[in-house]
């Protein structure tokens, strides 16, 4: 494939490593600014670069101006932040190309979740915690993958609610509660537990990523099988089970 | 419910005092041999007890002559051991009175189970590792219950095979192996680990029992459901869901 | 041992039970209201039992006025709650009789917190998190042994202070810092994580309790070794180590 | 520092991209083959570069013809294989130079066998067990860190032996033994756990390695460290605590 990267921050860079190794292209890439050195093309405008696909991987400020024009384009976004916005924007692109969004590019985080909602419909009446463990330079907590995780969650079970930090109550643990405990120290990548328990016994379900290589390797993948298609807005639920 | 128990080891003393705390009654117990002191009533057949449900956790010797004789009364069975003749009896007995059949009673390694077959239909191309803890006292590696898993693995995953050690080959894992591990040590009650690991990323599945109350738990639980139906031959896969 | 039982709960009917197995004799039973059906005889004051040690898991309004008499009784003390003044009150007593107090009698807690004191004084620079699990019913949070160990890593990394919650907080973490996180779920007895992490490496000890019985099993250890004492106050540092 | 990279295999790769990361000089390459195209000077014996300090990742093929010489130049050593003739032929050159040697290169490796030791001290009567995970084109098992832990061990605990199968053994767990498992699959790093189990209790120890960078990292702090010295023979025992 023709590749274009949208963004040329950490993850499209290893998006490119990755990508050249399998022996894809990088047609080019488009950036907020022109900040001089770059190795491949710069662009202005998506169908510009006369890519296969493009990639994106960038901020809301770069990705939502260039969907204001037309986009011929077959498109997989992993920007966060305005998702509403940007979705909004990628159903109407989808009447015309193809475009595959997900906040997290991780097939694996996608794999948890689904297995998360198997295990949901089974133990209903087990406790529920989860907890996320992420380098020291993360700024956030919890994690957007967590946010995700308790939102499966929380649409599961009726009138359950997350609750943060248990050092100030002084009462038993409500059966509504979703514990949510956030770990952070040295460069972990990104961990995800998620902890089921009743009466003597402990159900565990455990995603770790070792790099952020699994983010560019869920958007080739996923790019892969998008030029395949025609038109419509895919995702990790319908992409890979719908034909 | 008045609770017939066949056989009294250690299971079925735990679920004695499990199903007096519920407030069931127990009608009664058989076993081999009489051996004096019990605190409940001696039964020779099942039906004699006029017991709601038997619960069995005994031995092939045990139950197999019992169910020679006609049975009108619904059954719990947990034996291990000879298992094809213990089904095919079974089978016969569910055309008139409802039968529960798990060679392993806790509900959370059945939700292992039916959690590793989404795992599987998701994670074809992840290497797969199974790792078993239990205490020092057991004498057969790996556990019954992870021979259970393995045989779901197996069943998902064509020409798919277990290694049991590697401390003597010298050569690349192939993707078709499925590494089996157990553990010993202490009084451990049985953990299983199910590790599925692909580039840069690690699923892990893991089932922890605390006590042996979680069987006795499963039972007690099977058997209140069993005694509302008429007949038929029920396990973990259709008792709770088919209604 | 002839051993008498200050306090009836739940951890020393476990050690009444565990005693016994082992072939000592319960002297009997202080309680601090006569609530009738005890299966040993009840006692007003430590010596007058005739016991050979006294095994406390009570409260300081039961054992504190005992203290106020005369022992000659080698105590073992595991009452939670201010832990000051019985800790002075024991000093006293330690002149004439041999004293053993802990408020976490688990023999492997106390090797957690040495090994956790190994670990760092070696990982100066490794960032800390600590991770304690236990039951639904628990209303403190976070647990009595988790504070002790946070108390370890504060006396050894100077300006540190314990987090408790970062969901509120939108900054890097700082190297003084502790994470502390509580996890709440079924029945479990009690697990504590201490979680060393630094530049793609982290070191991992954790401490698993299966059940109650290490606490009294704890207890009738140090009960074993005290009698040989003549004087003197005791603890998991030293009562083991100092012959 | 002037650093000279005996080998340029992935991990002198590494070590040379963060020495420069952190404003060191590599001042040079030894090969055991010109290969032609380098980013460095190649040269053909150590003093001939000099360096500063010499990192050694590579085969006693290159590094013992090498050590045949007069060497001037500090040694940081971690080729694995013929470990005897190794460190015979390092102690020889130490009454001259100041000599690193460790077969494993990570300062948490390190940590975890002295931690490891201090549970070995306080745990006599607990079983122990040992797991190991790494990537699935590893062809041998058990890794060399576990084969050191394992040493570590087997020195503290007498008659005590290992146990890699336990799959074709029926009979209780001895407490001499000592279990060994190898996990293999995906990328994994390298992840090392002890397990020391007893009467309801484990506690456990777990090293988890991210990436090849912790290698790296550990022979560069090595380096730092050791052009400080004279002469000596230096291992992370007595590297980091003499002075």
């Amino acid at each position: 494939m023709r590749i274009l990267l949208i963004g040329y921050g950490t993850m499209n860079k290893i998006t490119a490593r990755l990508a050249e190794e399998e022996g894809h292209e990088i047609a080019g890439v488009i950036l907020r600014d022109d900040t001089g050195d770059l190795p491949y093309p710069a662009f202005r405008s998506i169908d510009a670069a006369d890519a296969d696909v493009a990639i994106d991987f960038s901020h809301p400020e770069l990705i939502l101006p260039l969907l204001e024009n037309e986009v011929k384009t077959p498109l997989v976004i992993a920007t966060t932040g305005e998702k509403e916005t940007i979705i909004e924007k990628l159903e109407e692109k989808s009447a015309d190309i193809p475009v595959f969004f997900s906040a997290n590019m991780s097939y694996g985080v996608h794999v948890l979740n689904e297995v998360l909602k198997k295990a949901l419909s089974m133990l209903d009446d087990f406790d529920l915690e989860m907890i996320e463990r992420h380098h020291n330079k993360k700024v956030d907590a919890p994690s957007g993958t967590l946010v995700k995780l308790l939102d499966t969650a929380l649409d599961h079970r009726e009138d359950s609610y997350p609750v943060y930090d248990r050092s100030n109550l002084h009462e038993k643990r409500k059966p509504e509660e979703i514990g949510v405990s956030a770990i952070r120290g040295g460069s972990i990548v990104g961990t995800h537990d998620v902890i089921f328990a009743k009466d003597d016994e402990v159900i565990e379900i455990r995603h770790q990523a070792q790099s952020k290589e699994i983010f560019a390797n869920g958007a080739l993948k996923a790019a892969n099988e998008l030029v395949k298609r025609q038109t419509g807005f895919y995702d990790y639920n319908n992409l890979f089970e719908e034909r």
